[in-house]
């Protein structure tokens, strides 16, 4: 169960790392939205494996099919079903993995809640299942840029200890993508490359820190008390893999300051009410306030790595585990479209819901 | 919209600040637990204002009404409403609310989304709400900690730059509950409470972290993909007044360690799968191992403070703003019951669906 | 569990019929709406016990309070709170039922189901629930109302094997209300009146039809495929205590027809696209086509009757059960509101999806 | 929005008629079930078209394809993607169609309510979509016969006005099966088939009336008060394209009896509670007691039809419409399948949220 994600703008993705394909339902997108496969494909090839020689080397084309619900380029509002199809599954490689539990991988949970597990490259806690989500943030984005020109942009703010330094406001998907770390400091992002090359020739891998930022956001959406938008987004974005950490605003530095630092002060701006500060990272009371939503996301080293390890087997006796095969040495440049989609199926549900709700006047 | 939380053991919690009375139905309790007032209050005693000296001063009793659901000491498995009056509304120390838009507070947010709201006391955004939360946790509580032995103990980790040093392994609620600010690090303790003191005489405010732990999680909770158990551990905490940030296991700082470094080796203690290290902080692939589950949570500063400050009316008109009235210089104390609830609801919810997931063997 | 209704504007009602009280709170209910408590008492009194003498003669005043949701005469957006305290609860007329299954009532079933139940009069499968429909069907009705100028009106078809003949073009709530029965057929309103007295005199209860037409639905209502219009109007109406069947458009009868005689052909009224029949009953593809919405829904006749009955006691022994104490000859004048309610729940419901969903042109 | 079916076994089916392929995921569906393709084949195999003379003739292999969630034989617990792909998909026939409402389709509101359409053979009204529903049931019958050996049978009672003579209790699938008409008592099948081809070669269609019977049904399913077990039912049968009317138990002809001719007492069978008579139709309460559940659903004649009709086009002009083309002159025998799919699906939805709602003793 739960491999449904919203209420009103809802996905179901599908599919395990080694079965034939992994996919997505889309149920409750609006109709009459122009859309084409090459708006899924391009966000797909910016999560695709083996993009850089700083990702994994599986070889996926990773090419999305739009099965129903689109008719002469535009939305039915019926189901949208999008498939890609497996085709490098070295289940070869994973042959020795039937009874052992790699640590710090889903393994051990998998096999102890579900007494089974397919056990060919993690199955269903694979990354492979991104995909379905990042093929739906295509077309949820496409929604909320379209209706409420919502900007959503993500890049890597820091990778184990090198921070960046980047001036939100000036962040664009140019800059995001001018190199193959997704960091726009362009003297950061030389740091980082090496030292995720470092990472992958020693065999081991690296976190950081990724930092999203959503310009116009409508006001007012988020629906509280329990679906406050910063709480959807924090599941939202804690439900991707290796995620350890939400933060929106001034997040866990703000708890350093007082009251009368933190508040953010009201003015005019024309017409609009706008605050002076943003501690508040764009979001007041679990709704929207105008100002850029911003937060950043916390991202474990990957689990897997090509060092020996202790670990257990399903038998219960110790093992030595020995790394083999490929492993991919820091997620964070691929995971900010995921981050990115995310956001956006978070946007396109709450906007849904907000129209719903509209008041009598 | 979006009063209700849980899928399997919901609840719903309504009421303003000002109004009536504030309250909430829990839907899908099981059957046949025993359940008393006097748990639900001993909770409620937890949240309430005036507490202490370093709390709010308004003035509630806060006494629980059990109205359906219990029947001769026991769960009906029908809904149980569960009620609290107000008593303290004194509606005349917000009469100039009604026009001016609190900094940091839902006050703007609630008028653009909505087109009206109740002013007096901050309405449905008050921390009022939260009195349904913890008597609702408190059920949901005795029912873990009845089927499992699942015990969730939250602490007052941080108070502003004040940094406490506690054992997760020695935390006990005897600890927790032996000063008035909820942190067992006695000479911590008096520091934060001479801050908080100092901050109310001040008209100023403090944030600080909570860290909570849950010990004797039952091992396969949390349904990947999208209902990892953190991310909705991370939804709940979120949805609470004033959180600002989570982080599970290692969270943040472990952004900056190396996969070999944050890997949690396996090792069997007699016939259980224990691991070594617990970087992943209990939960790995979304699911519970059985290991502690450590979460902190970021609490912002309480906006309301008892200094000037600059902020618009509903007219648009600039205006200096003068802080009145009584004002709680630190939630965080207070907090910890919240907390606490919030986690045993989701614990309460994934449990439920977990057994009716049970696989076929 | 599934104490909730709808998706959008969601109901949760509470309280078994000898607690303390029942009730419903409204979660998703459009900020904004003109609301009194007198709107809502006007349709409570329509379902009131003792309001004729063809009623059950327990006495209950049902007096509506509003506890939170509206301010200052108009709905908030946030939770809107509805309580009814009980007052006739004669426990002592059911100390006999504690461990005897009424036939045909809900006695076995919640034992057998949940271990436990309140005997006290039927305890949550008691009438005494549908009051949180009533309350909030009101709600309901009010905003479709006003929104769309739909107009829901329900009337008793037919009593036992009593027939009226009612246009449904001619239907209004004055002739529906002219009589105590609530048949607008005055001739056919007396036989069955005299029918239930009787039922009454002779310790006996009768069952029968209730039908529905809902005017000015607006168009495009309905979500296929699974929350067809007429599949969320069945499922409202089966969840009425005593419902027995549901047929929308030409029903069972329809099923005798050929295509040819059966299809709705359409014309041109002005702008407006027209049906020259209307067996579809207002619903063509799970989707409202503008035509009237008409449906009949068969209540049984009701379970508790004053003669004696064979069944068993709950330690599996043969029992003779006599009837004693008050009982309702017939629900079906009493069930007319709680039908319309249900309509206006689902109606509500929809729209507000409906109004989400809107397409991008 | 709300092509999701259920609330722990949950489906999700998408797929136009003209599209590329039709499929359904199942999300929620326990781990550790043998279950292979086969079994799905034997389902869709009693749902495809052009297996007698009296369907359709459209060709479809109606080929299912496994393409996740199942792993070395047995479910994973991972959402489950079956796959159809369409081959019969004659768009030309269709041509006409795009501006042309056809008489008591879904064309006017699927064009009014999302402003768009696929024209083609009816999208996603068309009876295609029923091909998730009978792959998804036909897992979750696995699952419910495993676990409770509980049997869901269906036949066709009457078509037109032809009536048959079944007893319930002789009822078995050999003898649905025995003919194409899917009716066990012989000489009324006779008649039925040749009515079928008579409609068929005059270009017209009939409808009818298929009663079910479910066996062996737990005791305890369904959830008070919304989610009664008939209201469930009632909902999954009315959202199957064409039905119109559903009853349980005595339905409609039981509003004619007395309470004292309907109820049905109760007496001890050994250690098990049963009732004397079944006018419940096994649901008391909205929870199951045991017994057979029996209930009816009253399908329309198919809509589409050979014969000249009056009609306008999408400009608001008048048209009369010639039939062409295929058209399936009663669906009744392939409506089969899908009735008892939705029973399994309401059936395993409702077991598995009863199994996380056991009650604590």
């Amino acid at each position: 169960m739960s491999n449904i994600f919203g209420k009103s703008f809802r996905i179901t993705t599908w599919g395990e790392s080694h079965g034939d394909a992994v996919g997505v339902i889309i149920d409750g997108c609006p109709p009459g939205i122009d859309l084409s496969v090459e708006t899924i494909q391009e966000q797909l090839n910016r999560r695709r494996p083996a993009q850089s020689d700083i990702s994994t080397q599986r070889k996926e084309a990773d090419k999305a099919e739009i099965l129903s619900g689109v008719f002469e380029g535009k939305t039915l509002g019926t189901p949208i079903s999008i498939c890609v199809w497996n085709s490098d599954a070295k289940s070869k490689d994973y042959e020795e993995m039937r009874s052992l539990y790699r640590p710090s991988h889903a393994d051990y949970t998998y096999q102890a809640k579900y007494g089974i597990r397919n056990w060919k490259g993690g199955g269903r806690s694979s990354a492979r299942e991104t995909i379905g989500r990042v093929a739906s943030g295509a077309v949820a984005n496409l929604f909320i840029e379209k209706e409420y020109k919502t900007e959503i942009l993500a890049y890597v703010k820091t990778i184990s200890t090198i921070n960046s330094n980047v001036e939100i406001k000036n962040l664009d998907s140019t800059s995001i993508e001018s190199n193959i770390v997704r960091c726009p400091d362009q003297s950061a992002a030389k740091i980082m490359i090496n030292a995720i090359k470092e990472a992958r020739k020693s065999g081991d891998s690296l976190g950081g820190i990724i930092e999203c930022v959503i310009r116009n956001c409508p006001i007012g959406l988020g629906e509280p008390v329990f679906d406050k938008l910063e709480a959807d987004l924090s599941k939202a974005i804690l439900s991707i893999p290796a995620c350890k950490g939400f933060e929106i605003g001034s997040g866990f530095e703000g708890t350093r300051l007082k009251g009368s630092e933190h508040n953010d002060d009201f003015y005019m701006e024309g017409e609009r009410v706008r605050t002076r500060t943003n501690n508040s990272g764009g979001i007041q009371g679990g709704i929207s306030n105008g100002e850029d939503i911003i937060f950043r996301a916390a991202f474990k080293p990957t689990a897997t790595i090509m060092k020996p390890q202790e670990t257990v087997d399903s038998s219960g006796r110790s093992v030595e585990m020995k790394g083999r095969g490929r492993h991919d040495p820091c997620v964070l440049p691929r995971a900010v479209p995921i981050v990115e989609s995310m956001v956006a199926l978070t946007l396109a549900d709450h906007a849904i819901r907000q129209r719903g709700q509209v008041g009598t006047t």
